[in-house]
């Protein structure tokens, strides 16, 4: 069964790997789905006939599925009429660099690529995950340049969480009212404390924080080495025993922590997919860096590192345990607004005028820093750009002028030249080392600076959804006179719904409270680290320096 | 009488200044020639009348002698049909920086604008420099960049000292034959000893090394302020009584020098003259400065220091003094090939084979300096340009970025935010630091490194001149057995060429000497200021940034 297609993003054959190039928006032919690794073989208009990674095609699971049992005719014509770009975008990954991918305005009117850790419904059946992008077997090379890429390569346009309210199964008709009308109450056992501390509202803090390392990646391999994949190893602290666990299974916990905690907690992104490259050790060893800075930001969170969920990931005994588990947690209803529910804040309840306050200041400072947080990354990229580009190019070319005008003095037959020459020879070898020092100093600095900066941007980037259904339950309240006055709710349901909106607020301030804590701490350490290394670097261009000088003969 | 000119440069009038803007190619109508000053008056086609530097027309004081006598219509047209320009071009002065001057390529294939310091046969009479250009009353901004154009003003295409051998009065007709064939021998008390030492043939070196301190430029005026010019002061360490001189008193003394000594020694070129921005400050330090080095490089040389011409220069004791020296300079008649007549090296008579070789050494390592010293001022310049502008800009756009997340921190309304803020507001300012150091640092190293780099350059494009004299020479002597032969000279007249050749072989070697051990000299001394200008500089960012980095608290 052949059927047609619409290319998605461009994609270069890798040669010599029976790959096809397409083109964004060209129509290719199916001619074999059945490949397998995440790629399907096409033909082009041109009868060129060639493997395509499913994910640059509009291809959706369910219309194969239709196709298969209708076996109909060309289903794709109308598919690809949905002017919203079909629910298989969500699964199309897009590939950093090629900045070709349909992009959104994101809640700050940044536009941002596609983003492909958005909640895409219940997970599939473990079985079904085998033709996912991550067991892809590859051997595309890893095509950007190792110096700038490693900045620019994932979280440089990282989107933000993207939580489609509606798409929360406990928020699909009615928004936060949901829960701000809601009978239930959650057991005993499950209660989110919030205590007013010093700092204001603060979430209950476990007595010892939670912290893995997240090391040692292997390629593993299913089928017989058919489908080859990376494993990660997990150690926490407090079991000591390392888990393993591939990047579908950190976005399998991503979905669902956003999928219970998102409307209360903002629940950064992972690293972006990648669909070349992913075996690549520069890749890899940049991917295993950001998943252990998600690790680590989840394990400080008091109420995710405390979940179910996230200590399933963490401490699962066996295969038996983990896929319980999963079924368990995937089956967990107290999700979307509903979290709210489990809340139950220590303190007076609080007025809707001060919570509106609260939320105002809150979506100002959020809205502010992630402005001068892409201010930093962009002067910052820029400033990588130069130091490892033109800059070192300049001090070689010196190094290099240095060292060629010592070769001519030497060739002018005139007595004692050597101390001079010598001297010179030394000057530009030093400017040829200085330029090597410039080239890989970002590394050693810079791109811990920007790391964290992402980091933040990723973090930020989900406030508006927080905030969001903050104010829509703040408006929800307003209406309370009137919809008691339509006799849509009761006067006890009204003065229901202020306490939850008191408590939602305490939510928010405790977040709040939480993310500037953890930003403190944060920017002092990235900061000192920062300036410690560009101490050392100018240090040790002085020394250098010193001792070419000390070459010269002093006269 | 109104006559048309052609206008050579374009000139930008200053607004306010009477003065009327004209293109290059432009015909003008000189309405008023007795303005003075190095100023005419003119009207151009669509009837604006303003003044326009005499410089920018093609004017030929002869042309307007003879339209005074002749009274004649039109004599520009003939005139301005001259192909290579007429004699008006050898003093037309081009401005820096508007790259319309006529072009011509160097004897190394390089491209340069004209030479406004080119041999212009004899000087007029003092009272006719009154309306030389450095008269001029100009209120004319000064126009270039501060920063950068420190290097690219003047030097940076100073174009290389160009002989034309057939001005030299004494060389007109035959080259240097003249010397080669002559009967002259000059007075025992100019001779001019060369030696042989440890390195080979020197020039006798006095035993006190002449130096002269050029300082205090002053603005003087004449003609009850109608001209004004910069003057200024000279003090030799021999008598330590400081002179007066303007800028066309060095060129005069450069004139004479070339004429005198430009077939043995090469002359480098004054400091390039300029039209507009005279009388800057910026201006006229930079080029107190190239005087300055210009005169040192004069003083250290044995032959030119004792010369009588450079001491009536440095130690005349009046007005009458110096306008009798000047009258005696310019007739002296030893000018040319001539000034071999008077060089006596005590050392047995060269081989012509020898003297060839060595020609052919000299010729082959000052181009490949040449190329050497090219490639350091391309790189030096793009460097420069880089640490004034994109460099700096970066820095300080970091410590903006670093003062903005500090600015939006401290809006965050958390608790004991200010020990971060205080340190990250600090860090900013300490990048805007940076930036100012980093702008600055070129006038402190990378000048130096550029100005001895350019003067060498100079110094490097007078050689192929006084190569090429050389080779005309070891050329005529190898037809002497053909001239014996054809009756044209006697044997005697041979074995005397033959005599006089060794004698310029044992001058064109102490000059290389002597430029050699300057060279080491200057090279040393420009690299270890640079070196240690480079080592502070760093050290200095190094100790800001340790600093910014201690006001971070430590975790």
């Amino acid at each position: 069964v052949c059927s047609q297609a619409q290319v998605l993003y461009d994609f270069a054959a890798e040669p010599g790997n029976n790959e096809l190039t397409v083109r964004e928006g060209e129509t290719i032919t199916i001619t074999n789905k059945g490949i397998g690794g995440g790629w399907i073989e096409a033909q082009n208009s041109r009868g060129e006939v060639g493997l395509v990674p499913e994910d640059y095609i509009e291809v959706s699971q369910k219309e194969l599925i239709m196709k298969r049992a209708s076996n109909g005719n060309d289903p794709w014509s109308a598919w690809n009429a949905d002017p919203s770009g079909g629910t298989s975008n969500n699964w199309a990954s897009n590939p950093e660099g090629t900045q070709t991918g349909k992009s959104a305005a994101d809640p700050w009117g940044n536009v941002s690529q596609g983003h492909p850790q958005a909640y895409q419904g219940p997970a599939a059946e473990d079985d079904e995950w085998d033709d996912e992008w991550d067991d892809m077997k590859s051997s595309a090379v890893y095509t950007e340049s190792g110096e700038a890429g490693g900045i620019q390569r994932g979280g440089m346009h990282a989107s933000s969480m993207k939580i489609s309210l509606n798409k929360f199964p406990g928020f699909s008709k009615s928004g936060p009212e949901l829960y701000l009308l809601c009978k239930q109450i959650a057991k005993g056992k499950d209660k989110l404390s919030i205590y007013v501390g010093e700092v204001g509202p603060v979430w209950s803090y476990p007595e010892t924080q939670i912290d893995c390392i997240v090391a040692d990646p292997k390629k593993g391999s299913k089928m017989y080495g058919l489908k080859s994949y990376i494993e990660y190893q997990i150690t926490p602290n407090t079991t000591n025993r390392p888990v393993n666990h591939r990047y579908k299974h950190f976005d399998w916990l991503y979905e669902r922590l956003l999928d219970k905690f998102g409307s209360a907690i903002p629940i950064p992104s992972l690293p972006d997919k990648q669909v070349t490259g992913r075996f690549e050790e520069e890749f890899i060893k940049m991917r295993m860096e950001r998943l252990q800075g998600w690790m680590s930001r989840m394990c400080r969170h008091p109420v995710i590192s405390g979940s179910d969920v996230f200590q399933l990931f963490l401490t699962y005994k066996d295969e038996k345990d983990w896929k319980m588990g999963k079924r368990k947690a995937e089956k967990d209803e107290t999700v979307g607004v509903m979290i709210f529910t489990t809340i139950e804040p220590e303190a007076a309840d609080l007025d809707p005028s001060e919570v509106e306050q609260k939320c105002e200041q809150f979506s100002k400072f959020t809205k502010a820093m992630d402005d001068s947080v892409k201010e930093i990354l962009t002067v910052g990229n820029e400033h990588w750009k130069r130091c490892t580009g033109p800059l070192p190019k300049e001090y070689q070319r010196i190094g290099k002028a240095l060292q060629n005008l010592s070769t001519v003095f030497t060739s002018s037959g005139y007595q004692g030249e050597s101390a001079l020459t010598d001297a010179l020879t030394a000057a530009g070898k030093t400017y040829e080392e200085i330029a090597q020092l410039v080239a890989e100093q970002p590394r050693k600095d810079l791109h811990f600076l920007m790391e964290t900066n992402n980091e933040y941007k990723g973090l930020l980037g989900c406030f508006p959804d927080t905030i969001g259904v903050h104010k829509a339950a703040i408006d929800k309240v307003k209406e309370g006179d009137k919809l008691v006055a339509a006799n849509k709710i009761t006067t006890p349901d009204k003065v229901a719904m202020s306490k939850r909106l008191s408590t939602m607020s305490y939510t928010l301030q405790a977040e709040m409270n939480h993310f500037h804590s953890n930003r403190i701490y944060d920017y002092n350490r990235v900061m000192q680290q920062y300036l410690e290394e560009q101490v050392k670097f100018y240090e040790t261009i002085a020394a250098k320096l010193k001792q070419a000088h000390g070459q010269f003969t002093t006269m």
